[in-house]
């Protein structure tokens, strides 16, 4: 690692019946290849041994896994009420999720953990116990007292990394979703993110475009003049370094990628397309403007697989890398 | 060349003031390297002496390009009535772009070319000057006797292809001017096309979604449900081999792309986004549905660097080395 945060990072194992105990399991089995500093799992360890036979050794604070992390897994214990099995999610897992993603959250606030990853989680599950957020993203902010408006979402891999100022929303009801206001602040928000978790201290944004080929002058659509151009206008006048609307369509390949440190997005599959066309298994979720360092593996619970010792551990290794990386940024800005 | 077609491949120099004549002498310099079956290039010399001073062989009749073609580049003249200068269009060189442009599809229709590859015209120039077409395509569509309906754009590059269903339409209309009707009409014409130029005897297509998510059963939007899911089953009902609505985010990397031949998309930047991602200096615009073999380099006159020796000339190489190998395919397969 070039740089090491002052503490381990805490890793919530997401749903026990969904693949989430499997690949932390295997990350701690190839935690010098994968070349991972040491990280507590947060969970039910019974999901663990379901999928996995290495050791496991349950700790009350994850600053003890420094010292445990060379010969087990360490683990913070969180039961749930009876024991999954591998592709059949529950209410009681649900539970066990939840609680497991809240304890994670509590330790990097008090300092115990410098960062938090999450495993996946199935929102219909979360829904069925009353869980009130669209995601975890949401759950997290308000755990940190963050509006869910200061928050964004940026997938980061190793030559890209974009923000979607939209997500879940049709793709008709897209541009009644866009604000100069709201890209404005998205903007902002990557700007920062990318200063304090990633040390950049001048960060280039380049902004896309709505429309095909940005609107062609306001042919093909006017967002780019009457949403875009003044909200890149507002960050330029703040000092920032913002350029677009860019066509999205020549945006993202090397000799332009390499021009900017991330890409603000107007929607979700114009942010998700080239990210994961060119970094399927390096994709990382990146939470920006939080006060805690928290990233995810892009992917879901995948029941279907679960149990099966079909998981690729490469996301969530990605995951566990970048929020050290971030963490150590962030402590040598602060 | 793996394929060679029976005759030479007439390519039109496009506009006489962009980056057309420069991009096509260079793909006849690098002939060896690029690995260039014979051509004959349709245009005004003097667009090409302003930027070159390599020979040029003044022919009648393409089939002439094959003893020429080692010596000297074999140009079919179309006389402007001014030479513009690099990077200063002209109503006289949208004349002369606009006459190549019909001397080469006059070429290919009769048999004296094995195919047509077009240079990049200005669309401002030509309306200018009267031209009703959106663009090259229409214009080659009619000239071939078929409905602008009944054609399709595929972007081709060495690992993906893709077909978007809409082009040239704002965003938040995308999903208006989307039906089961086109969607169905462009998936055919795109398998057909595979079977045609591509020598794919059962192909597969990989219809994607409209929405994030493919609209998650309906939440995030109904336009899988309600019109390509109906298309989907009506092309597999013809016997075609067709999967979808995917998620457009996770159709687009490397393991995925191996599953098919084809991805039919919804909107513009859902098909040149990944293609651009991936292949930039090599994606090559392919128009379905023609009773003739037409490519182009996806990118446009380039006015701002024309005259200048910046112009790559990959793009071209790349759609005179794809219509060749069209050609051959189509000429096995009748």
């Amino acid at each position: 690692m070039a740089h090491l945060p002052s503490g381990p990072l805490a890793v919530s194992l997401g749903d026990p019946a969904g693949i989430g105990p499997e690949v932390v399991a295997k990350c701690w089995d190839g935690r010098a290849a994968f070349d991972l500093p040491p990280f507590a799992a947060i969970g039910d360890p019974r999901s663990i041994a379901h999928v996995w036979d290495g050791p496991i050794e349950v700790i009350d604070d994850p600053r003890q896994a420094d010292s445990t992390f060379d010969y087990a897994l360490p683990l913070i214990q969180i039961a749930a009420a009876e024991s999954d099995l591998p592709g059949r999610p529950s209410v009681a897992g649900a539970h066990c999720s939840l609680d497991s993603l809240e304890i994670a959250v509590g330790l990097a606030r008090s300092g115990s953990a410098s960062a938090v990853v999450t495993g996946p989680v199935s929102k219909e599950q979360l829904y069925a116990i009353g869980f009130a957020h669209p995601g975890q993203t949401e759950f997290v902010a308000e755990r940190c007292g963050v509006g869910r408006g200061n928050v964004a979402m940026m997938l980061a891999g190793p030559t890209l990394r974009t923000v979607p100022v939209t997500t879940h929303v049709p793709l008709a009801d897209v541009a009644n979703h866009l604000s100069s206001a709201l890209i404005e602040a998205r903007g902002r928000t990557t700007l920062r993110g990318l200063q304090r978790n990633f040390g950049i201290v001048d960060p280039k944004l380049a902004v896309s475009g709505l429309n095909p080929h940005s609107g062609e002058g306001g042919s093909l659509g006017r967002e780019e003049i009457d949403l875009i151009e003044p909200a890149i206008a507002a960050l330029r006048a703040e000092g920032w370094r913002v350029t677009g609307p860019h066509p999205a369509d020549t945006m993202f390949h090397s000799a332009v990628r390499a021009g900017y440190d991330a890409a603000l997005c107007m929607y979700h599959d114009q942010a998700l397309i080239p990210l994961k066309a060119l970094h399927f298994e390096e994709g990382v979720n990146v939470t920006l403007g939080l006060p805690i360092i928290r990233t995810a593996p892009d992917h879901g619970t995948a029941f279907d697989i679960a149990g099966q010792d079909l998981a690729d551990p490469r996301p969530m290794a990605a995951a566990i890398r970048m929020a050290a990386f971030c963490a150590a940024h962030r402590e040598m800005a602060e």
